[in-house]
């Protein structure tokens, strides 16, 4: 892929536990901020339930919209966990043991106990190429352009550096952040000709509560630095000339 | 509706922010642990971009496959906030002053404070029925089986209670949760079978990290207790015959 190429990504979050508001998902979070990082912008999350046909539908779509779809949830030993048996029906693939996986969960475990539960978890889209978990032994893994990592956020978090090498990226998408003592509707109107005539950079505005006090954080992004930096001025000059103070956050 | 006919839910969250990374979204598990209460299954959320067609496209597919759907963001005064006018469009409606939230928003604000900007927030679809906002006086609103909320979480938190009685839902579905100090694969097989034997109680199993020691989660989720009742003695067994300890959580 070329680097000035836009690279987009959706990410699917599998499990009926952020779906009932017992869990809080972080793994949005966590996998958008290092997506952006390595110039792939997060366009779409769906978080969907424990179902086969769900998952199947969902990757489906999302896979051919998308240059990467990365999964997370449903790669463990129990009978919810049917991730890479759904990934297997999508792409029709045969769901077999994968060899390099075996492998790795056997020397891991003590001996004797690479037990029938633990070996579900070898299971694969035939195939599959392996994502490292130097955490608990238990890889994910990758067919074509989705990527299936684990639900638990410490476990995600410690596989994204093996995980690097093998995303392509575009430009890296660059933000700055401006946060201000006012309301929006304040600087709604101002803010509006500075989006129009700054097309390539997105403008977001965003009220906050902190300390007691109320303001708005404006973010500008973009993969040109340079185009921030115009925008950026135009937005200092405007709060000047309101004699609005800009803060720290 | 039949209080015994399942009522389910889709969450559209609106915004940029989201999917940058940069904010956590929180009013998943807010809405999600409501609607529960109020017997609302959530069957999907979806995260998506402040853009029109998306924002259209994505709401015209939900709102015919769920009861209900809720949206959060896009409803203040800025630019980026697009979400009235495009659930005009999903439902070819007009969009317009809505006179009602005019008046309310005139009187919140002090004389001459309700400026440009602000007056942005009552421009709404045709015939839009209000959702009162007792924290910050714009109100959000509703279309059909479309409820529009704000993205801010305590702003939204702060209207639930005047939602209610626009909801519907079905039986409250009621959930237990066994947490055991084991590993998922040391119970795995006893409780692929413990779900065979009880279709309908979802029965999730997830691990956590406590206090420096690991363990997993059973929650068990269904409409009827005495179905619970009789998957929790199950379960209970399974456990004293493997010698698992429960643990509080």
């Amino acid at each position: 892929m070329n680097k000035n190429t836009k690279v987009n990504a959706a990410i699917l979050i599998i499990g009926n536990e952020i779906l009932s508001g017992r869990t809080q998902d972080t793994n949005t979070s966590t996998l958008a901020t290092w997506l952006n990082s390595i110039g792939v912008k997060v366009n779409e999350v769906r978080i969907i339930s424990d179902v086969e046909k769900t998952i199947v539908d969902n990757l489906n779509i999302l896979r051919k919209e998308n240059d990467y779809v990365f999964t997370t949830g449903g790669i463990g030993p129990t009978h919810d966990d049917i991730t890479a048996e759904s990934v297997a029906k999508a792409f029709g693939l045969k769901y077999e043991i994968h060899n390099e996986a075996f492998k790795i969960l056997e020397a891991y475990y003590k001996k004797g106990e690479f037990n029938e539960g633990r070996q579900k978890m070898v299971w694969m889209p035939k195939n599959a190429e392996l994502i490292l978990n130097p955490t608990s032994g238990a890889p994910g893994f990758s067919v074509e352009n989705v990527f299936c990592l684990p639900g638990v956020p410490s476990i995600l978090k410690s596989m994204l550096g093996g995980l690097k090498d093998k995303i392509v990226g575009g430009e890296p998408i660059l933000s700055l952040t401006i946060s201000l003592r006012t309301v929006e509707s304040e600087i709604a109107n101002s803010l509006t000709k500075v989006q129009n005539q700054n097309k390539d950079v997105e403008i977001g505005s965003y009220p906050f509560f902190h300390a007691g006090k109320i303001g708005v954080s404006i973010v500008l992004r973009s993969e040109n630095q340079n185009k921030i930096d115009i925008c950026n001025s135009q937005i200092l000059d405007l709060i000047k000339e309101k004699k609005i103070e800009v803060v720290d956050r």
